[in-house]
């Protein structure tokens, strides 16, 4: 396996990024959700991602939450870290950034806000890789970028050396399966799943390991679930992920049709580690707003459900 | 009429980047380009919009673009800037450097990638207002960000002083029409259409004016048309308007199932503006390609056909 | 020009189907519907159209409406039906119970529930044009159906005597334009908006004439919007079609998060009907729920404003 | 349980509707479909579904068919029987037709062609429940109808008595889950798959069974596949998966961009079945077109892959 490439197992989750409450980045707290993460148990660390609010971060922020990620790793876990800008020239520039800061691989979309084309698609990637002396993962997210990246240019793309794996969270289950089966032959290629109410489904299916966003809440149970899924113990895999899609539950604390989806998903991540004793506040990032009272209440109440501890 | 409002008229059109053969911003014939435009008579300049290839310059790259053409401009008309980021404190960044370079405005979208809601563009664009000195526009483009500017939300937003004009690239007419009903109350609310197939159609809709990104090719068109419009002569907007959709044909010079939609249209106006003289390559940024030698050939005949002069 | 074309202008207004309190075709409402557009001096009636709740009527009733329908026009003005089904076999089977029952024209759609693609919808309009006797209209409607029928598709269709026209729902203005452009060499091939909204600039644009299902509510407004705009008063259409924008409101009437947009506007026409005393309830086919009276009381505050007689 | 509920379980193919070379339902063909099917161990045939052709068939045929298949299974195992119509009186109209040639069951999806809402999706099928005696299914299929069946929705109403199943081809896994941990709790209603690349996934999440297209073309493997599952035998039930997902690459057979995904896929359905002997003709209904001699002979290069025997 050459540095190119990496073969990923595991939960790998994509960490929330803390904000004070006047919006900063809130340092403390990202090293206590690292040190959470770590005593999961996760095999890797995914900064900058969607559920880390990248897209709400300037470059300035973006910089400082890489320093204090790998930092608090300080080396016991890979830190993968997203380079998720519109178009080619963009990514390679913050992925350099991402690379000199210590990222062990970088994650790259389609290009987005623009229409594009798989042949152009295509492109991005071999130039986004050809500038860069680390492994690039493909983050699979239509919800974001509007087009789907298909099994077929991705494994041609991973035969030629340019991905080193996949995040998806296409919500493509049956693509995903198809990826899958074509990756059994690339042993340097990662097929890792975000789709993280079906995780025992999609290792089944042949994942490599996870990268939930809700791995961010309750990251034993994350892992808990891979390594029962790895040694075949569907029926344990099965009750965990059970108990983590009740968990779940959490994302429709907010009250309908005040917030977007992205907005109650993330809210209710941050409201909840705040509600563990893992972060300080649970602000957003602008224009989204934090959960209220009546909304935190709500969590905490799905907390207790699922058994797990809060202040 | 404060500083926060203007009333734009005429035709401002979305100014492409040229580029020279490795990619950098080609400063010389994106001066040409200027002067081409203010030598058909427009009344002001959009630099980094959708046609500017604003999604895919680097923030380095950017800021020489809104030197460039500012310098070019020479205060002869205003230059609004496109300030298209993902989320708040990103647009307001790249805003204010907007405005130190010499912006009279800026244009900013609603937050993409991530999802959204209209709680969340409201605060966005309130925001991204409060936290400057200029006038802000807003770019409804849901092609782009996939999310559409509603009329009563973009009317809430001018009557509270937070916009100070629209340009729309929704394709959604009635929408459109419903907006410039409303504006007709807003005296310091610019309505512009960015619809550049049915201008004489927008203006009799009551559009103010029009950011045809075909403008930069025909200039001089769109402010023969604009002129017809406001004493209206609807018959001579109307044959400007045919002449100009069919010489919108350079969009389908492209060989079919070889490029994005956005490479298709972008490549034809900086093609035809070559083949024009007025710029030296087409070349396109990455991951985009540039239009081949039969591509341009079929330009080159439309261009013709619409009775423009060429090299 | 053949039996296989006509060229139709003025306005065509989609007729709305009454129902009877416990949900049959209200025959007598039906007859006042008719004799309302007939004195508003309407040139043609569209029966079986998306506002007239086509979808939601069985066969049976379906028949029922054209008979009362083509009984009530009583040859004064012509009558298209809709044959709107899935595919080519039960539209060819509608279009012919159509024909005997006394349509000048039908009106078919591309494909829908199942999938398609742009040879199947040529094939689509081929196999459905060959098995009749009366022309056949294509009926643009990527709101009903999620496939937009093209301009290049539609002219050759024209062209090769398959098609008499196009009723456009698309929203589409760019396509439209492009589409009048080249139907100006098609004498038989009639371009009709349903673009309720912006009548007056698709005439400009092109328009042969309009099918506006607000023009159920206000035939009298449409008609004199068409005569200025064919006699190139654009001053006056626009003034009549900004007056008919705002009257739209009625489809606002409805109470946010309660109902479908479909359920809202012909809920809206409905109820502006009947407080206009041309029919007699305002009920809906189920699954829809007829208007309220809280939301039948802004209807008709909207029909005062509007200037429109009600009892 | 009542006679409105049913606890489906096992492989329950939606069966594909043979045609001559002109076009009529093929009786013999579908015969043989129905013994392959059984021969197969399946557990119910679902007629009249998608892969059925049901869009495409006028009453008549869909008649014709429904008294074949219901013939041909002679009380061996139940028919479920697809009343695919845009809205409540025309499914109502078609359920009864079903329930009076034998069906156990109907399958009905949310309205479509009409723009819809979720109080009108609840009413309507509460309404057509309430029209007939005997159980009814949901298909959610938002490919086909452009709207999304919540799990939400669905266990209320299948608590209310409403449903008695779900035939779940969403593609999403996620509700899926949600949906399949909800009724646990509610013994009479069938959690039936449609996603057929990841039946082993889906039996693992919590469904009771399967209705996968592809089962046409391998009955046995599916059989196999959910007897594996069901005893818990997971590794048996992914390689037998791994299989199939191999085999659907005959969907990949049309060349490319000649083909709606449905006419591609059913055509390679019907085109597998031909090849294997069991059905007359490849005949698609208008207007797709049947798979030509260069494709049949890729569909059975999969079909020697995937160790099928054929004539």
């Amino acid at each position: 396996m050459t540095a190119r490439t990496l073969r990923r197992t595991g939960v790998i989750p994509p960490v929330v990024t803390p904000l004070t409450a006047d919006g900063e980045i809130d340092r403390p707290s990202l090293e206590r959700v690292v040190d959470h993460l770590l005593d999961g148990g996760v095999s890797g660390l995914f900064a900058l991602g969607s559920s880390g609010e990248t897209a709400y971060l300037t470059h300035g922020q973006q910089d400082e939450v890489i320093k204090v990620i790998t930092a608090a790793a300080a080396g016991q876990v890979p830190v993968l870290v997203g380079a998720i800008e519109t178009t080619t020239n963009r990514a390679i520039e913050r992925a350099r950034v991402a690379a000199a800061l210590g990222a062990e691989a970088v994650v790259v979309t389609a290009p987005f806000y623009t229409r594009t084309h798989d042949t152009e698609i295509d492109r991005h990637f071999r130039d986004v890789a050809a500038a860069l002396d680390l492994p690039v993962l493909a983050y699979d997210v239509p919800v974001c970028v509007h087009s789907k990246l298909g099994p077929e240019l991705l494994l041609e793309l991973a035969a030629d050396g340019v991905l080193a794996g996949v995040k998806d969270s296409s919500g493509d289950d049956g693509s995903f399966r198809r990826l899958a089966l074509g990756a059994r032959e690339l042993p340097g290629f990662s097929v890792l799943t975000g789709h993280e109410l079906v995780v025992d489904a999609m290792m089944l299916a042949g994942a490599d390991g996870s990268v939930p966003g809700l791995g961010n809440v309750d990251p034993h149970g994350y892992v808990r679930l891979h390594e029962a899924a790895v040694r075949g113990d569907w029926a344990t895999a099965k009750a965990e992920q059970d108990r983590l899609v009740d968990l779940f539950d959490i994302i429709r604390a907010v009250s309908p049709g005040t917030a977007s989806a992205t907005a109650a998903g993330l809210g209710a991540f941050k409201t909840a580690l705040m509600l563990r004793g893992v972060i300080t506040t649970n602000v957003m990032s602008p224009p989204m707003r934090r959960l209220d009272a009546a909304e935190t209440a709500r969590i905490a109440a799905c907390l207790d459900r699922a058994g797990l501890a809060r202040l």
